[in-house]
């Protein structure tokens, strides 16, 4: 897979990932040690809560994504470098899941502090085995510029 | 620490955390799992990137600020449940970076879908031992209704 600078890339592009699953152990060890909550650390605590059953943190399905980004097909220059944008979690990760993401490219433009880099909007879809969408994040990237433009 | 309902919410109430130390073997662990991108696993290898130095995902930086959430005097009924909100990385959290948090109330509002639910905006400052903000997260939070209200 070829690396891309900022000039390959266009509004419209998408990229995938493979598939990572994930089982109840992993989703009680990540929140024992960030997100100790009840719902997120063991299933019979969980029933009773709005989750009606063990979910992975939110927290836990970002990293997971982002653990998909860098196995995916995108592969900007530099390193996937995000600053920030919007995050939604609109379903739980159970146990079980299979994760996979979609990436679309939303909005690229020069970047006016960083004469050597371009920033790049992008909407990051995270999907589950249903198809049904557990996260959404658009963040800012920034891409490195191709060295051999003025 | 008592346990606040939607209804003791209200806006300009903030909230504080205990201290959270970094360290480099944990950057690398987390990254290792998550973020394994050159910057956040090797020293040496982050010194000619943008990061100059080895420095913690921000997935990393948000998981220790959800840590940093539960630890808080910040302890809303039914726990603290974000369907998620803007997120951006201000700074680098670098080896030995000592994290803590602040927690301000900046929205209150019925939920329209959850009855027995409020919405609560809220910014949390992510903070480094030289009081330079790394981290804002603004999420929207479902809290649950004092339930001897009608």
């Amino acid at each position: 897979m070829r690396v891309r600078y900022f000039e390959d890339l266009a509004v419209g592009q998408s990229f995938t990932s493979p598939t990572l699953t994930v089982d109840a152990d992993a989703i009680t060890a990540f929140a024992a040690e960030f997100d100790p909550q009840p719902f997120h650390l063991d299933d019979e605590a969980a029933r009773g809560t709005m989750f009606e059953g063990l979910a992975a943190s939110g927290w836990h399905t970002a990293a997971l994504t982002m653990r998909l980004c860098v196995a995916s097909d995108f592969r900007p220059a530099g390193g996937i470098l995000g600053i920030g944008g919007e995050l939604n979690w609109r379903r739980p990760v159970r146990p079980g899941d299979a994760l996979r993401i979609e990436i679309e490219i939303l909005e690229t433009r020069q970047s006016r502090s960083r004469p050597r880099q371009g920033v790049v909007t992008v909407r990051v879809t995270t999907l589950n085995q249903h198809g049904d969408v557990v996260q959404t994040f658009t963040p800012n990237l920034f891409v490195d510029r191709r060295p051999d433009l003025p």
